[in-house]
């Protein structure tokens, strides 16, 4: 076996920096989701891989990482949360109040060609309303991405949540005699205009009975608003309704949606979509082969492009910043003056521990100068210098650089009163 | 295709109150971290196969989720978390401070028969101090370890540190004169010692040029001592030490241990090793064909088997169902008593969830006494009672069951005074 192993393409090594962003997105996932009184959930990162060819048909497995397991089973590390909770939901409905407010964060597996923004794992939040057929869960869902993308930082000159309805779509190809047979087929043109030629869609549109002609002059119409009314007054009510534009070129790519559909989309040069989501309301029935199944409405936010947009946006930008300034610092630097004294240093870290402080200290016999630059780089706010004269001990407020001379039965009260005045966030900047 | 899909044999699903008892396990995992000054990382759940063989053999693959990826790589699903951590480690170990203190959690995954406390997949806490050779880095891990089972609410009854040293089988195997290439053998005979019979443990060591005797005499006499006496008297400067037992007979599984190891082993009934680690001062080097690398050591702990003693230790589990009660509830329950004011519960919704709130609400036309049935299920602490006498509105202590009529302005400042004066946890036990 010759060089290096290397990690497998398209997978992340997380290293504590970037750990540490990981956890700053999750940690505003889970806390918006915690003031929207939604529940976290997770299923298994491996699943039969018929749960995603039910919902997307056999090509789906193309660009899943999908094996034979040992038992002969066909599995696929999964590509997305949706089958799963329906698999969830559905087994165990009568177990829960209608309607189930559940969200998830989890890693999810896509085999495609790793790109800038796209690997072949990313992580995912899922939030999820099921047993709600009104549209004001639709709004819920909608208002709960915009207090995520405020909760980071980001205003409305850097995001729009673009909302459209596949019903409206439903409406036109009525009104134009196409062939409802074919509507996924027709979202699929939809669903590109953007990215193609104007003649390109014409040909396709005119293949189905239709025109792009047809299909410009209905979106500038207002021949769709009444799909959209209560959801707009609703999110009026909230002082939220700025933060959306109604777009019927947006359908979503995936399937299984029925009405709603929105994306949250970065105003910015990249123009992209940060999250997306919609009403699905007969997935439940599909997974569990009961047509009298659950309606529900849902959106997932990845990991990777919010990063991305907090990176490049300043606000956003400098609330991770700060944030990052705090973390993985240490409180407490117990400095070891004299190597005679180390296991009352040791029995001092145990007791500021047992405080509830985070402490770091030299595990080895180490000059007192190397000590302090220890504390520095750790970036600790308070030092306990432990030498010969124990139980006399040291105090040091490294912001202030004052030393107090105590004894060591009052070093926890000193510390609590110096971390208490100290501002959070390093010192060391 | 025909019934319901079913989730894999081995893989959980954590509908809301797994994942809170999940969660309540990782919250205990990253607190005693904290304290500890270790920073938490994180690798790829699917590694290049070789990670594995390199460190383990062949034989290995037979108990992972392996296969070939569509790139013709041989890819397995990571059972276990120290191979990525040496990758990882040595190939930015000229960026980080040593001793590097890194801790992850994540999932893992191995192919065996699904049985009680054993399934495909389960989650891992690993903690592990990277570059430093001195034994008060094991000393820092056991401290760790007696912390986290204390954390849970343990007691020296529950479980006791099982603690071991290699070294001292091949000061043994010296004595009697033993081929220190039958090193690995003559561990597994050690380590399976405790469920064979003596007459095989007998044969087998035999075989090695020894015996049962030699070895029992080993276990019971003072000569390992030295070994230990550095981490036990560290340990008794922390107070801890009454925690740990000297047992020769742990050597743990894995093959890359080098010096001390130990495990966390439950006391009662079940008697099983609830965590296990020790010293690897040659898998990074392994890892990286760079025979001057990294001293090591660390330990782990699943969640499946600390789960399951939770539940069975009176005082654990009562710390755990003290913390669920108060999962998954809800501030305030929004009662729309008209539905003429939807927007401007709606309204009030938003001014609480901005104030930090978590708020539940019914999202259609519901009548108030059914509203109130919501706030009971959701264990709400307060009901803020919108109708038309709006902006007048009502609101109730759940507990205290008393409602004041207040102005809508007023709203947030009521709602924390009565949040504050109310003790956490259920109203509804």
């Amino acid at each position: 076996m010759g060089g290096k192993i290397q990690s497998l393409p398209g997978f992340r090594d997380f290293y504590p920096e970037d750990c540490a962003v990981r956890n700053y997105v999750f940690d505003h996932w889970r806390s918006v989701a915690h003031r929207y009184n939604f529940h976290e959930y997770e299923g298994p990162i491996l699943e039969n891989s018929e749960l995603y060819q039910k919902k997307s048909g056999e090509e789906i497995l193309q660009q899943l990482f999908h094996f034979e397991d040992r038992g002969d089973r066909s599995v696929a590390m999964r590509p997305e949360l949706t089958p799963t909770l329906a698999r969830m939901a559905v087994a165990r409905q009568r177990d829960y109040r209608k309607p189930m407010r559940w969200f998830g964060i989890g890693q999810f597996f896509r085999y495609e060609k790793p790109q800038k923004g796209r690997g072949r794992e990313f992580y995912q939040l899922n939030v999820d309303i099921l047993g709600e057929s009104s549209e004001s869960a639709d709004a819920e869902l909608i208002a709960f991405a915009i207090d995520l993308m405020l909760d980071f930082g980001f205003g409305v000159e850097d995001f729009v949540i673009r909302l459209s309805n596949r019903d409206a779509w439903i409406d036109f190809m009525q009104a134009e005699s196409m062939t409802a047979d074919n509507l996924q087929e027709f979202l699929q043109i939809i669903d590109k205009m953007e990215r193609e030629s104007p003649e390109t869609t014409d040909k396709k549109l005119i293949a189905l009975g239709s025109s792009r002609q047809a299909v410009d002059n209905f979106i500038s119409s207002s021949a769709a608003d009444k799909h959209f009314s209560s959801i707009i007054q609703n999110l009026k009510a909230r002082n939220l309704a700025d933060h959306v534009t109604i777009d019927l070129g947006v359908v979503r790519g995936l399937a299984y949606y029925t009405g709603t559909v929105f994306e949250v989309f970065d105003r910015g040069k990249a123009m992209r979509a940060v999250a997306g989501g919609g009403r699905y309301d007969n997935l439940c029935g599909l997974i569990s082969n009961d047509a009298s199944s659950m309606p529900a409405c849902g959106f997932a936010m990845g990991d990777v492009v919010i990063t991305d947009l907090i990176r490049e946006t300043k606000n956003a930008n400098s609330r991770l910043l700060n944030h990052l300034g705090g973390v993985n610092t240490t409180d407490v630097q117990v400095i070891i003056a004299d190597e005679t004294v180390r296991s009352e240093a040791l029995y001092t870290i145990q007791q500021l521990r047992g405080a509830g402080f985070r402490v770091n200290y030299s595990m080895t016999d180490n000059k007192v100068g190397k000590q302090f630059s220890q504390a520095e780089h750790a970036k600790a706010r308070v030092a306990v210098i432990i030498g010969s004269e124990y139980p006399k001990v040291g105090v040091k407020d490294l912001a202030e650089r004052k030393e107090e001379k105590i004894d060591s039965g009052e070093i926890i009260n000193l510390v609590r009163a110096i971390l208490d005045k100290t501002p959070e966030g390093p010192l060391y900047a």
